[in-house]
C-alpha cells in the first residue's frame, strides 16, 4: 500500500464516522419536523401532530427493517426496478452494512414525515399509522432504489440521474404524497367558507406557536448539513456541500422576504421561514454538483416559487396544506431536481460522464439538454409513481377504516378525540381561533319573533332603559353571533373567555394513564348593553344564531343597569351607545 | 510501523475526535432533560426546574473536578472499590487526559439530572443543590469506578460486568435516587386525595407543555447517539451501536402505543414519549453487544415495562413521580442491564471472554447463565449501594435544612417562592390546574346556617326571582366550591379567570435584579344564577367551602337579574335553570 | 513521507471534517440566539425577533459572500488593515477554500446576531436589515481580518494578539454594537418612568418564555463546543478546549447563583442563564491557551461581572438592553480578551513566542505584562473601531429612514406593526404586561367634577347602597386606572382580560398571504363595588385616568347590586368593603 492509498483508506475511515454523525443529524430533523408542524398548526391538535411525527419514525423503522431496506438496497435487484428483500440485518451479523442501514433508515423516515403536516388536524390517527407505514414499507424504498441502490443497479442510476441527497427521492415524494393526501382528505372545517354570493372565502388559520415553528426550521437547517453532507467522501466536496447548503436557503429567505415585502407591504415571517426550507429542499439534489452561483440562483428561485405555490394551492385550488408542505417539498423538490440539469458544473463529488462520454454538466454549464432531460425524466417517473401509489393507499384507507376524523372530533381537536389528551398546554387559558376573525356571516333573521322576556319592572326598547344582555355560548359560534348582532344594530360588545361548568360530565381525558374528568367546557361570554334596541329582539336574534338543538347551546341572561358612560365623549345613557367604541 | 498499525493509529485519532463530539452530544442531553422535565410539570414551577437542570450540571462540574473524577478514575484504585483522588487536572497540564475528563463529566451530570424530575415542584432548591452536589461528588463516582475505572481495576470490571454506556451505572442509579427521593419528599399537594370512603383517589396533574416535553425527548434521543456511541473505537461497532440506539426506542415506542391503545382505548402521547426514553435506557448497557433482534426485543419489553411501572408506582404505591423518571431510568436501567445477560452475542466492541475462557454471551445466545449472573450481581450491588447512600443523603437533608418546600410555597409555585420569578410566561394568562377536574369533594354542610343577605327588594327562593351570585375566590378553592354548589342543587355555573387587585402588596418578584410589585393575584370568578334555591343558602355554603380565615378568601356579590333564557329549549325564567346545559 | 507525516496528514484530514462539523454547530447557535432573544422579550414581538435572527444570517450570507470574506481573508492584505476583495468564491471553483468560507461565514453571522437582542421590541425592521447587513459587509470583516487573516497579515496577528475563537473579534464587537445601538435607539416605552419626585423608576419587563430562553442558552452552550473547538488541529488541544468550554460557564453560573442568592435573597434564574453565556464568552479568547484553573477563575469573574454590568447598565445608565447582550457579550468579551494576558499558560494549540523570543504567557503564569499589554491594545483598537463605525451607521440610519418604530407600533407590538402578524401565539389568551405591576402613577385629580349618573332609583354614596362600576378600557391604561382608584379610596377590584368588539375594523393581519380581519381588540374589564364612595366620583376619576380622546378609550357601566359578603369575616354590605380583600 502506497502513501496515497493509506491516506485514502484513513480518510475513508474518517468519513465513515462522519457518515454516522450525519445520520444522527438527519434523525434530529425529525425533531425539526415535529416542531415546525406543531408550531404551524393549532394548539388543540399539538399532541396529535407530535405523536404522528414520533410514530412515522418508529413505525417506519419496523417497516424499513423488515422489508423496505431490502426492496431498496438488495444486491438482487430486478430489472432496475425493485430489490429482492433479505433478512441480512438479522442473519448476517458480522458483515451486514449497519452504517448504510442507519443512514437509509433516517432518510426514509424523512420522506414519511413530510406528509403529516399537510394533512394535519383532520386525519384519523389510525389512518395515519397505516399510510405512514406503507410509505416506509413500499412506496419510498422502491423509488429510492431506482436512484440509490447500493449496487448501482437502479434504472435511474444507470441513466446517471443526479439526486445527491434527495430533492426528488425524498422531498418531492413526500411532497406529492402530501398533495394527494391533502386533496383526498379535504380542507379543515372553516378553512374555506362559501359566501352568500357563492364565492369561496379563504380563511387564515394561524399556527399556535411561531417560535416553535422557527425552532423547527433552525433545527431542520442544522440537520440538513448532515442530510446533504453525510454521503460526501472527501473534504473539498463536503466543504462545497456545506457552502451550498448555506447559500441556497439564505438566498431563498432573503428573496422571499423581499417578495412578500413588495407584494403585501410587509415582510412575512412565516413565509420567510418556509422559504428557508424551500431553499434547502431545492439545493438538496445538486448540493454536490453546483457552484456558489448556482446555489444562489437555485435558492432565489425557490424563494419565489414557495410563495407562488402556497398562493395557488390555497387561493386557487383551495387545497388546505396547513404547513406548506406541498409548496416546500413537492414544488421545490421538483425544481431542485431540474436545477441540476441547469447548473451542474460537471465536476463535484463524483465526476461522472454519460456512457457515450458526452459532457456531464447542466445546460448553463455547457452540457446541453442531455442532463436536463434525464433529470426531467427521473422526477416525472418518481413523482408519477409516488402519486399513483399514494392515491391508491389513501383511497383504500378512505373506503375501509376511513381517512378523516369526524366533524365533532375535528372541532374538539385531535388531542382530546384521538388521544384523550385534555390539552397539550394544561396551564394556559386557550383562546378560540374564531376570535381571530374567521366569519361565517349573520344568520337569516327574516320573520324573527321577539322573545317574551320579563322586563316588567323597567320597560324596554326606549331611551330611558339600559339593558345588559349576557350570552354564554360555545366558542365556535362566536363569529356568527357577532355578525348577527351587528345586523340588528348592536354596535359594541365585550367578549370574555369563560368556562361553562355543568352537572353532566364532558369528555374524559387521560394523562399518563390516569383518568381526568373535564366538566369545564370552554365558552365565550358576550356582554351587550342596549337601550333603544328591544332586548326581546336581541335575545331572539342571538338564540337564532346560536341554536343547534344540542346540549351546550348556552344561556342568555338579561339584567338592568343604571347608567353607562363613553369615556372619550363623556356621553351617558342612551347617547353612550350611539356609534362605536 | 506497518500499514495496519498506521491505519489503526489514524483511526484512533479520528475516533478521539468523535469521542469529544459524542461528549458534546451528551452535554446537549442536559437540554433535553430540562425540556422534558419542565414540559411535563406545571408552568408555575418551570423556572425552578430549568434552574435545577442548569445547576446540577454546573455544580456537578465543580464536584467532579475536585473529587469525583479522582474517586472514579484514579490509577491508585483501592480494593477495586474506590480511587485515591489527585489533582491531576490542575497539576498535570501536559499529560492529563482531558478527553476522558470531559467525557466522564458529562456522563456524571446525566446521572445527577435524572433525580430532579421525580422530585419536581415540591423540593427546596437549597436541598436540591446539596444532594445534587453529593451525587456528583461521591455517590456516582464510586460506583462508576467499579465498572469504568480507566485502569480496569474496578471489581465489577474484573468480573466482566457489561454496561457499555450506563444502563446500570447512570440510569438505574439516577432512577433509584429518584425513587428514594420521591418517597422521602412525598407527593405533591393534590396528587393523591382521600375520599370520604377512605379510598385514595389518584389525580392527574398534567404537564404544562407537551410540545416542550416532546422537544426534550427528541433532543435526548439525538444526544443518545453520542451517549451510546462515543466510546466506540471502530466503525463496525459504532454503526451497530447507532442501529441498536435506533431500533430499541422505535420498538419501545410502537409497543407502548399499541399497549395504551388496547388498554385505554386510545394511543397515549405522553406515555409514548416516555417509552422512547425507556427503550433508549434499556439498550444503553448492551448497545455494543446485542444484535438487531436483541435490540428489538429489549425495546419491546421496555415499551411494556414503562407502562406497567408508571401504573404501579402511581396507582399502587402512590409515589408521585411527575415525569416518570423511576419507570424510565430505574426500571429500564435494571432491565437493560439484565438484558445483556440474555442477548449479548458474545461478539461486539470488545470481544471478551471470562477468565476461564468460557463463552461470553447471553443466555439466549448460547452463553448460559454465567453472564446473566454477573449482570444481576452488578445491578444489585450498584443499586443497593446507591439507594443506601441516597437514603442517607435525603434523610440527613430532611432533618437538617429540610427537603420539602412549605405548603404555601408549593401552592404558589416554586418559581415565585424559590426564585422570586413572578411567572416563566409573563405574557400569557394562566389557568388554574384545578380547572382540569381534580376534586377534593364537597365540604360538609351539616347544620349550615343561611346567610342574612339584604334581599328585601325582591324576596328570594321562589320561582319569581332570579338572583345572580358572583363568587371571587382563590383558584385552588375552585373544585371544592364546585362540588359544594352541586351538593345544594346548583346545576350550572360560568367560570372566569380573573385577577384580584388589593391594596396590600402581594409577593414581590424580581426580574434581572429589578423589583416587581405584583399586587394582582390570580382569582377565579364564578357566576351562578338561582331561582328557587335560596341565595342565603348558596352564599352560606359557598362561604363554608371557601373559608380559611386568611386574607384572600374572596368575596361574594349578590344582585338581581331580570330574566334568563336557555338557548336550546327557549325556556325562560325559573324553567331555564331546571336541569342542565 | 514518513510515518509521522502520514499520521499528521491523516489527522489533518480528520480535523478538516471536524472543522465543518464545528461550523454546523456554530450555525446552530443562530437557533440558540433566536430562542434566547425571543424568550427574554415580549410575546407581542416574538415573530419580529425571530425574523431578525433569521435575516441577519441570511442577509449576512449575501454580504459576506460578495465583499466581507474578501475584506477579511484576502491574500492581498493592505497595511495589515484591510483585504482587497476578490470573487474567488465564484471564479475559482477548483481551489477556493470552501471550508474556510463556511466557517468564517457562520462566525460573522454570530457577531451580527448579538445586536438584535439589545435593540429588541422598538427598532424598525428595515433599519435592522440595513445595519445588520453593514456589520457583515464591512464592520466585522475588517477588524476580524486584523486578527484572523488567513495569510497572517493582520496587524494584531503580527503582534501575537490572542483571540482563539472571538471574545474580542466577535463578542465584544457584537456587544459594543449592541451598546451603541441601545443608547441611540433609546429604551422601550415603560422601561423607565419618571416619578413625580423627578426620580427615575426602573421597571422590569419580563420576557415571555423562560423555557424558550433556557432552551436557547443550552443550544448556545452546545454550539459553543463547535465555536471554540472548530479551529483546533490536534486532539490534546481540542480536549482541553472542550474542558475549558465546560468549566468556565459552569463556574460562572454557580458564582452568579451564589451572588444573586446573597444579594437578593433568592437565586435568580434569568441571571444564571445569562451567566452561563457570560462564562462562555469570557473563555472564548483563551480556550486554547488557559488551563483548568484559569478557566475556573475566568468563569467565576464572568459570573460576577455579568451581574454588576446588568445592574449598572440598567439602574445607573438607564440603557434598556432587554436580553443583557451588552453585559454578556461586550463586558465579558473584554474581560475574556484581557484574561488571556493573565492566564495564558504559554503552551496550548499553537505554542507561540514573541518575535524577540520572550515568554509568551500571561501575567500570572510568568509572562509578565507583555501579553497583557498586547491584549489590552487589541481589545481597545477593536472596540473603538467598532463603536465608531456603528455610531456612524446608527446615526445615518436614524437621520434617513429612521431607526425607531413609532410609539403606536411599539405599543401594538412589532409583530403586527412590522409584519402584519396578528399573534405569534394565536391560540393563547395574552395578558397585558401591565398586569405585572409597572406603574405610571395616579392622575392628578385636583378639581375633579363628579359625573352626573342616573342613580335616581337608589341614591348613592351612602352605606345603604352598593353600586357596581364596570370599566372596560385599553390594557395599557390599567396601571394608571388602578393607582387612580386607590387614590380615591377604592380598596379592591376584580380584573378580567376581555376583548372589545367594535363595528369598525382593527388592524389587518396577514397569515401566509391570507388577510385576517381582527376586529377584536384586547381590553381589560375592571369591576369595582363601592358603597360610601360616590359612584359619580369613581366614574369621573376613572374617566380622567383613561381619557385620551381617541376611539378605543372604553366605556363605564354602572349598576346596582343587592349585597356583598367578605368570606373571611362574614361581613356583608358596607362593612364588607372596608379594608381589603
Amino acid at each position: 500500500m502506497g502513501v496515497k492509498e493509506i491516506l485514502n483508506e484513513a480518510s475513508n475511515n474518517s468519513f465513515a464516522i462522519w457518515f454516522l454523525i450525519g445520520a444522527a443529524l438527519v434523525f434530529f430533523m425529525q425533531c425539526g419536523f415535529a416542531m415546525v408542524e406543531s408550531g404551524f398548526t393549532r394548539a388543540k391538535s399539538a399532541g396529535n401532530i407530535i405523536m404522528k411525527n414520533l410514530m412515522d419514525f418508529c413505525i417506519g423503522t419496523f417497516m424499513f427493517v423488515f422489508l423496505g431496506f431490502g426492496l431498496m438496497m438488495s444486491e438482487d435487484y430486478l430489472f432496475g426496478l425493485i430489490g429482492l428483500p433479505n433478512m441480512g440485518i438479522f442473519t448476517n451479523y458480522d458483515h451486514f452494512n449497519y452504517s448504510q442501514f442507519v443512514f437509509q433508515l433516517v432518510f426514509c423516515a424523512t420522506a414519511a414525515t413530510i406528509v403529516s403536516g399537510a394533512m394535519a388536524e383532520r386525519t384519523k390517527f389510525s389512518a395515519y399509522c397505516i399510510y405512514s407505514a406503507l410509505i416506509s414499507l413500499i412506496v419510498y424504498p422502491i423509488e429510492a432504489g431506482w436512484v440509490w441502490n447500493l449496487g448501482g443497479k437502479g434504472w435511474l442510476q444507470q441513466l446517471h440521474f443526479v439526486d445527491f441527497a434527495g430533492s426528488a427521492v425524498i422531498h418531492s415524494v413526500g411532497g406529492v404524497a402530501a398533495l394527494v393526501g391533502a386533496i383526498i382528505v379535504g380542507p379543515r372545517i372553516g378553512k374555506y367558507t362559501r359566501r352568500k354570493t357563492g364565492e369561496v372565502k379563504v380563511n387564515a388559520i394561524p399556527g399556535h406557536s411561531l417560535t416553535l415553528g422557527a425552532l423547527g426550521v433552525f433545527i431542520l437547517w442544522f440537520g440538513w448539513y448532515g442530510f446533504n453532507g453525510a454521503a460526501a467522501t472527501n473534504n473539498d466536496s463536503l466543504a462545497s456541500i456545506f457552502m451550498n447548503t448555506t447559500i441556497a436557503p439564505a438566498s431563498a429567505t432573503v428573496v422571499c422576504m423581499i417578495y412578500t415585502w413588495i407584494r403585501n407591504g410587509k415582510p412575512d415571517v412565516g413565509m420567510s421561514l418556509n422559504a428557508s426550507l424551500a431553499g434547502l429542499v431545492a439545493v438538496t439534489a445538486g448540493c454536490a454538483s453546483v457552484d456558489a452561483l448556482g446555489a444562489f440562483i437555485i435558492g432565489a428561485v425557490a424563494g419565489v416559487l414557495v410563495n407562488v405555490a402556497v398562493s395557488i394551492i390555497d387561493n386557487k385550488f383551495h387545497i388546505d396544506d396547513p404547513v406548506g408542505a406541498v409548496a416546500v417539498h413537492f414544488v421545490n423538490g421538483v425544481w431542485g431536481t431540474l436545477a441540476v440539469g441547469l447548473f451542474a458544473t460537471g465536476r463535484g463529488e463524483k465526476v461522472l460522464a454519460f456512457a457515450d462520454g458526452s459532457t456531464y454538466a447542466g445546460l448553463f454549464y455547457g452540457g446541453g439538454f442531455k442532463l436536463l432531460g434525464v433529470q426531467a425524466l427521473g422526477i416525472l417517473a418518481i413523482d408519477v409513481y409516488a402519486a399513483v401509489m399514494m392515491f391508491a393507499v389513501f383511497e383504500i384507507i378512505k373506503h375501509t377504516i376511513g381517512l378523516r376524523a369526524s366533524e365533532e372530533d375535528e372541532l374538539a381537536g385531535m388531542d382530546i378525540s384521538e388521544h384523550g389528551l385534555a390539552s397539550a398546554y394544561a396551564d394556559f387559558l386557550p383562546i378560540a381561533p374564531a376570535y381571530m376573525g374567521e366569519s361565517a356571516g349573520a344568520v337569516d333573521l327574516t320573520g324573527l319573533e321577539p322573545a317574551k322576556l320579563n322586563l316588567a319592572a323597567t320597560g324596554s326598547g326606549n331611551e330611558n332603559t339600559l339593558t345588559k344582555i349576557v350570552i354564554v355560548c360555545a366558542e365556535e359560534k362566536f363569529t356568527v353571533l357577532r355578525d348577527t348582532m351587528a345586523e340588528i344594530g348592536v354596535t359594541g360588545m365585550t367578549v370574555i373567555q369563560a368556562m361553562g361548568c355543568g352537572v353532566e360530565q364532558g369528555k374524559t381525558g387521560r394523562y399518563r394513564g390516569v383518568n381526568m374528568s373535564m366538566n369545564l367546557k370552554p365558552k365565550v361570554k358576550v356582554e351587550i348593553v342596549v337601550s333603544k334596541i328591544d332586548p326581546n329582539i336581541v335575545v331572539a336574534a342571538a338564540r337564532k344564531a346560536l341554536y343547534t338543538g344540542k346540549v351546550g347551546d348556552g344561556k342568555i341572561f338579561v339584567s338592568q343597569i343604571q347608567d353607562i358612560m363613553r369615556i372619550r365623549t363623556g356621553d351617558t345613557g342612551y347617547l353612550a351607545l350611539q356609534n362605536e367604541n
